[in-house]
């Protein structure tokens, strides 16, 4: 089934976690055996809000029947789809320090449509150790991994002030997008989108349960 | 000026992003000098909705004049106050390996309104390493370092299969909330939430904007 057409600078960054939120419910009302589900019912189960659920999907067809409820498997697939979760990615972590290191061992960096295949450090003391299944190389081999590994995705886990040059050797040696865990905002490249991620957004919404009356 | 008054548990998660996300945006649009900006504006320069903004920030007080936006160091006051980041929280990290290490480390985990004060470890060869500003510490240590420090959030940076059992040791102590790192949900107990972060969401995004046509 072909994935829905429409202009893809048109859905917001919001949307999107949104529909990942989505995804990730709807595999574990899948896991728990429901084959179908309604707007309602999810919003209840995970504190979502139903309109905003039957909104978002709606934008994107029409995946749910009125007073039955979203076939699960089918929204499942089609959410996979349209989030391009339905092949590989594969990633080159550059900056392998603490943080670099701990995404290419777990954190489901290694799993479903995604994977380590590469991890490159500046600092010759990293490089040759091996963590979890990559090996750390030269920062120098970058191209010539992205290139010989067809490396889709970049993952920047560099030094603050180093965010920004390392994302532009990354884009100059044909990655298709960026995730950007250093803590300072890069400037992403027509074609060569960069996610900015800041950790403390997590933080900050467990501060807010923490407010004093 | 007291934040208002409204039911926590009637505020979504999604919302609460969204207010972190606006915050942090305004910070950069104060850094800019800027004193007043539209929801037209802010939604235009940060790829966000302005209807959204406007009805989020509605559901919180009227903080925009029609026709003239918002005042920039008032919402952004108001923001800080309503998301409890106008007081500081003392940080607990439990399970000080590659990803521990690097949050007690850096990435704005001790900026603003957070501060790591205390790193624990069941790994004997990690206790009394320094990492960043604290020295780890061993498992047993940790009701009595709540207790002393009144150490709040607990960030769980533990193995999978550690996490629950690590949350209500974190939760017996006494911490008021958690933020779960290791790739497992965590269920949480009324009055010590729990946050449970998953990092692929920020690689579905991405994985969205590189969908083959």
């Amino acid at each position: 089934m072909p994935v829905p057409n429409f202009e893809r600078e048109e859905v917001s960054p919001l949307t999107l976690n949104r529909l990942s939120v989505y995804l990730r419910v709807l595999r574990q009302v899948q896991d728990a055996g429901i084959r179908r589900i309604s707007s309602q019912e999810l919003a209840r189960r995970y504190h979502l809000s139903a309109a905003q659920i039957r909104k978002d999907l709606a934008q994107f067809g029409e995946f749910g029947i009125r007073g039955v409820g979203y076939e699960v498997d089918l929204l499942c697939q089609r959410l996979n789809d349209l989030l391009g979760l339905n092949r590989d990615h594969s990633i080159v972590v550059v900056g392998m320090g603490n943080l670099g290191s701990a995404l290419a061992r777990y954190l489901g960096f290694n799993s479903g449509a995604f994977r380590v295949v590469a991890g490159v450090d500046n600092d010759p003391e990293k490089v040759g150790r091996k963590v979890g299944e990559v090996t750390v190389q030269a920062a120098e081999e970058l191209p010539a991994i992205i290139a010989e590994k067809k490396t889709e995705i970049g993952v920047l886990t560099v030094p603050p002030g180093a965010a920004q040059a390392n994302y532009e050797a990354l884009a100059d040696a044909g990655v298709r997008g960026v995730l950007n865990f250093a803590p300072e905002r890069v400037q992403g490249r027509p074609g060569v989108p960069v996610k900015n991620v800041d950790l403390r957004i997590h933080l900050e919404e467990l501060a807010f349960f923490l407010r004093e009356g």
